[in-house]
């Protein structure tokens, strides 16, 4: 997070088949050059900069769905199609596909971060959604990994180590993708709480439960102020932490029976005026606070860009890390509204800054993030939910995991990219 | 399958440890003494069979349960801890831990095989239930990988690349693992169909309606026949192909709801008499004739033991790859009831051996089962989906992945292992 990178490409490449991904790579192996693949660009961590300069191999254009298996609830995607565009393309057939990190990100892009978003509490991360890749080595071979089946023990899970490993092992260049079919009902929810503690021990209750959960969102009180002040058209909303849920179902009797329950919990907890609504206008208007979080957080400050914090907890300690955050964030005197994935124990701090800041405020910044990872990683956390290593998160992997594990890490990548020419300087350094 | 193997340990050693696997592996590697992890010995595809001699190394006196988060839901198990003993432990916690592969297999042998089972259509594999172990490499180094988070993108997910990989990459020594709650309200159902193709029809509908299924299993019409010759005392079940189906919900106004959907699916695809019951003693009459397939097929040639084939294919082919196996296993004169996770995919064939069987008879079932290979092969499956590889399917990873997805297996392989003393000759060769 806030590293500064100055550097550049040498060239960009624009690559339209796995046969052509492959030719540059083995170009890039003769001549030792770096190559950085490049889909929306949308990632948060520096993953897609020239830190050793480099060709940028740019898959925007392998934008083409070469397969939608209705039957079988699959389908095969070139990297660089978006997952909008997927959910366009597949708007007949009654399926899509759910993992949503917000961006409208390429595929490729997502499965090379292991993105994950508001539907990861009932879908899974693109871990458990990724059935198979096509991907080019850095000797220029072509490998498929996994397949169409939806279980497999056959040999070592290559799908799921290319699965997040940031174009350092391997370019991948087509998905074999799960798909889901749309809920026949869906239902919405908010809840206010008295405290962040409070609104997590829901959550846990909720979980524990086994509400099934199909997102599971809280806002703090400054995302909620934010909301209020940024949607001036619109009723204020009660300030406080607060808790937006979504159910779905195979009917309205199955839903209704969910939120039935869900409301118990959230009552148990403390929850005041738990309200919920089944019409899209409704469900729509209910979580407007969370789906506007981002540019309500902006325009606190107007001409500010936001660097997005992500840290990962056991949901026991959620509220705690939350809150000492949200402490430390007024106690600097700057502007960090949070929002978080509740039922993952994921959460991120929205830090605003502006080209014109002094090195002290961008320093502050800095330190609230470092405070914020040490916090998580004693608390038993990841120094990233889903955003990834890239440069900036590289020097808490050590921390994280120590130092046997990080230099298995780097066994791999010695083994799989021994010239060093798949996106060096990302995620482990050899 | 069918591999004879006449070898034996020169040694077995109880570790009690992660340091003493440590000790253990840091001498076999000074020797270059093969060593051979091994739980319960419940593996089918000659996993701990010593093919090049060396040490057993036996966990099964690590059967410390190290920790149990109640309120984050995960707990911490060392390696011979078996699937039951943790479930007795949980008891009075209201949690469980689902995978159910049958046996009563170590959950270090569970991590190290991929396996599954029947509740995997809800709950997963064991690849989405680690979220994090402790193992011993070959150089004799400690790695922790994963961790307590719900979800990560810290790195390369060594967990997942470890899960699966049969004691060929590390010896795993603890696991963390995902608790579930006890469900409130548990219903099960049966359905007869008139054919494979209409129960898998159903399936697929189910499937497709998004219908949230906790175990979803099908018996063809010799599996049913053998439940009726051997569970004597109680009245005939009609024959036919069957479902199997048990649905779970926070109310059993949920689970209503569920499998008054699910009814709606078996009926348009040509179910009949939908049966389904709440109360366990109810539950457990419907689901008999599942309960003790292996039993009932092991005696209708009393003296016999079942070896059972293991195959994966997109629910599209199952009906297909399932048909054309039962009729080669009618043709060729041989027991072969067939039993399958239908909602996965995945089907195994009882196929009956006993140890005075002729040559001529072992090569039939031999050749059945490599019919069954190709078969599944051809329809994009796998050729395993919960067995793993072991010694009895390497011949048929180069045909599933192709040479370069086998090749860098091999070269993970080496540079993890490079004296290849981690149960050497198993899923691949260097």
């Amino acid at each position: 997070m806030l590293v500064e990178f100055r550097s550049s490409y040498a060239a960009v490449v624009y690559a339209h088949s796995t046969e052509e991904v492959s030719a540059v790579v083995r170009l890039c192996a003769e001549t030792r050059t770096p190559l950085i693949s490049f889909g929306t660009g949308t990632s948060l961590e520096g993953h897609i900069q020239a830190v050793h300069g480099g060709v940028c191999l740019d898959l925007s254009e392998m934008n083409g769905i070469l397969e939608v298996n209705a039957a079988d609830m699959d389908c095969r995607v070139q990297a660089g199609v978006t997952r909008k565009s997927l959910n366009s393309h597949l708007r007949e057939t009654g399926l899509h596909f759910p993992v949503d990190p917000g961006a409208d990100a390429s595929l490729g892009g997502m499965v090379a971060c292991g993105a994950s978003g508001t539907s990861t509490v009932r879908y899974g991360t693109m871990r458990e959604n990724t059935l198979g890749l096509t991907a080019v080595l850095a000797s220029g071979a072509v490998v498929r990994t996994g397949g169409r089946a939806r279980k497999s023990s056959a040999g070592y899970d290559l799908t799921r180590l290319l699965v997040g490993s940031e174009g350092t092992l391997a370019i991948i260049t087509e998905a074999q993708l799960k798909l889901y079919p749309l809920p026949a009902a869906v239902s919405a929810a908010t809840c206010l709480f008295p405290t962040l503690e409070a609104a997590a021990a829901a959550v846990a209750s909720l979980l524990q439960s086994g509400v099934p959960l199909a997102r599971c969102e809280l806002l703090d009180a400054s995302a909620i102020r934010a909301f209020n002040s940024y949607a001036t058209e619109v009723p204020d909303v009660p300030v406080g932490p607060t808790l937006f849920l979504e159910f779905e179902g195979v009917s309205d009797e199955m839903v209704g029976a969910i939120a039935s329950v869900a409301k118990e919990c959230c009552d148990d907890s403390g929850g005041g005026s738990f309200q919920w609504a089944t019409s899209e206008s409704e469900r729509r208007r209910l979580w407007a606070a969370r789906h506007s979080t981002y540019y309500a957080a902006l325009a606190l400050r107007p001409g500010s860009r936001g660097i997005v914090t992500d840290a990962v907890v056991p949901i026991s300690r959620l509220a705690e890390v939350m809150r000492q955050t949200a402490d430390d964030v007024a106690s600097s005197g700057v502007w960090g509204p949070i929002f978080g994935h509740a039922g993952d124990g994921n959460f991120h701090c929205i830090l605003l800054v502006r080209h014109d800041d002094p090195p002290e405020y961008v320093a502050k910044l800095n330190a609230i993030n470092e405070r914020l990872m040490a916090r998580t990683l004693a608390a038993g956390g990841s120094c990233t939910g889903e955003h990834g290593i890239g440069v900036g998160k590289k020097k808490y992997l050590v921390p994280q995991y120590g130092e046997n594990t990080v230099e298995m890490m780097r066994e791999l990548k010695r083994s799989l990219d021994p010239l060093n020419i798949l996106n060096p300087g990302k995620v482990v350094d050899i």
